[in-house]
């Protein structure tokens, strides 16, 4: 691929298919029937993803990721509630910052950015602050590329009578996730990550009977679920105005996810994408963030190297010439850059972005250890 | 064209030119120079729409217009502010809502549909509440269609030293607003509108020397645009994942908009447009709701006929087979519907138009007057 078109290993955006990108070639009214009808498939998809036909219901909301989980927790958390934030990772702490401007109470249960939030830690705290009401739980922490153990996670807060919010931006569709008989009562995610969509939407998959609670209780209208969610019932249609295209972009992605095989299939191409990663950059000398154990096939996070010649942004530069762009790192502690392995490509462009890594530190005379 | 691709006479979103829809044919990186170079060559052609630089700057926010309407409000004005609406139609009590979530006070000069807000109720009302802080005015009442004066009511609140936060949203682009030395603080519109751009991103023109005194105000971390302003200060990037397809639409049609001749010539073929729509339309028989005097290019209204065969549904689907999608009426007392004059259409597209309308309404045996 053409340096002007780089293939990007960013956890969204990501790289999409042509088909995806194509599907954005008309232009569709909002109030028009055939647009509402393809809003309601979308979200019957995503439902179905996570096996939560008939218990649960899709709200799509505008705007990115974050504006979703902003919806979720304003909208399912009474101002009355107490929050547990598991925290290994920026997006645990963005969730904590969400709260605080919301000014709603919450215990932050601090883990090292390579430790899995594990259901007995969780359970203690439970113990130890009874005002808990609610878990916001970030499923896989994208800052490190770690995977949390979202089930035995949702066994306790069901065991307990907590509700559970999961932020599964990165995980969804890619990472198993069944949600009947689950403790899971929201689930949180956007079209432009393994989903292969383009950005511009994210979806809140939420308890019904939950769902019907929470009217009016949004502190914001605009990310108001609820009110989102009984107007979509109302009329089928948007609140406010619909990144149609990207709701159309989402469509045709999820019509080839269906037809590569659902989640498992998508797991199993990102799963050779990761694993072709990590042989080859451990091949060239890079050494991988987190141990094999809780590292996720989304994303790598590795070591920088500790020759003074290392910048970052060399590299980047380097390896966007050759048509792949990195991701810098995001943790707090260490110094780290990422790879990402999701998006419309296979193990031959991991093949070739770890080939243009190893030119790269070649040409820029970079020791990697 | 084609019954599978309609002209869309709604006012966002509109039927865009084939060349901004093919802009979204590549993926974009969000932390790539590239990408971001775009989004700052966006900002600095709004602010130059509206004659702002210098004074203000352009923050470009995630998700639809009402999102960026609900950002201005929450960062803009304090919590002990005071906001006065002068309200005539539902964008209008739509920032009321949002008022009221926030728990913002608010004051309501209420007004008919019909009936633009004017400088001298505006000052009046500042005499009934000196509490009034604020004023939220929409520029363009998308309802009916009508055009409020802007530029006097800017004068008024810079006289009495009120805040003026305008939604421009159907204006921007084709009705002149021109900032310097205006009494306008914030100006919000977005992608999908007059800019002919794909809906999924809005804006906010704000004085930069109020802007900054505005930090960790915003009740909503996602809709903090004091927070996205100061991090694409910093870093050049979008706080979060932005819709990068929207971006580069918008890009191409900003293009487009500089290559027509701006704002003048954008004005120009949508009065061009509104004439013959109501020209055609009157033709028919069929009587504009607003008087010509305050009848913006943008939007018109029609009363619906008296006839009982009268269901817009079914003009709906009639136009809609001959290739033009209407848009229902938004009035709370008269029956009425629109055609909306914008978008990558001309006088040409509107005679069509014209002539679907006729053609259905005869087949569907329906009495216009
Ligand atoms: C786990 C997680 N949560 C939240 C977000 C925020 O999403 P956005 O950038 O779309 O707002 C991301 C983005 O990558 C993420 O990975
Ligand atoms: C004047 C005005 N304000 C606000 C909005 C809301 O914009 P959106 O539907 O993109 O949220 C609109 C939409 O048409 C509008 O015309």
């Amino acid at each position: 691929m053409s340096a002007s078109s780089p293939i990007l290993l960013t956890p969204g955006p990501l790289t999409t298919a042509l088909g995806t990108r194509e599907a954005m070639l008309r232009d569709w009214g909002s109030w028009d029937g055939e647009f509402n009808r393809m809003t309601r498939s979308v979200c019957a998809d995503l439902l179905a993803v996570a096996h939560g036909q008939g218990e649960y219901v899709c709200v799509p909301m505008q705007g990115s990721g974050t504006f979703s989980v902003e919806a979720a927790l304003g909208t399912l958390v009474p101002r009355d509630g107490c929050v547990l934030v598991p925290s290994n990772g920026a997006y645990c702490a963005r969730i904590v910052k969400i709260l605080e401007r919301m000014g709603v109470a919450h215990a932050t249960l601090p883990l090292g950015e390579d430790e899995p939030a594990r259901a007995e830690a969780i359970e203690a705290a439970f113990a130890r602050e009874p005002r808990i009401t609610h878990v916001a739980q970030v499923h896989l922490e994208t800052s490190a590329g770690l995977l949390n153990p979202l089930d035995e996670i949702a066994a306790v807060c069901a065991r307990h009578g907590k509700r559970l919010i999961a932020d599964a931006m990165s995980s969804f569709g890619a990472v198993p996730i069944d949600l009947r008989g689950s403790g899971i009562d929201a689930l949180v995610s956007a079209s432009g990550k393994c989903l292969e969509g383009v950005p511009g939407m994210g979806f809140v998959i939420v308890r019904q009977a939950l769902l019907e609670t929470c009217a009016r209780r949004s502190p914001s209208l605009a990310l108001d679920l609820h009110d989102q969610w009984a107007y979509m019932e109302k009329t089928t249609q948007w609140r406010y105005t619909p990144p149609t295209h990207v709701v159309a972009a989402l469509r045709r992605a999820l019509d080839q996810f269906v037809a590569e095989g659902g989640q498992p299939a998508r797991g199993a191409r990102y799963a050779r994408n990761c694993a072709t990663l990590i042989d080859g950059m451990s091949a060239l000398g890079f050494v991988p963030f987190l141990a094999p154990a809780m590292q996720s096939n989304i994303i790598v996070t590795f070591h920088a190297p500790r020759d003074p010649a290392w910048r970052f942004a060399d590299l980047y530069d380097a390896v966007r010439a050759a048509g792949y762009i990195l991701y810098p790192g995001k943790l707090t502690e260490v110094d780290t850059f990422r790879v990402g392995c999701i998006g419309a490509i296979d193990d031959n462009d991991m093949r070739g972005a770890v080939a243009a890594i190893g030119q790269a530190v070649g040409s820029l005379g970079i020791k990697i250890r």
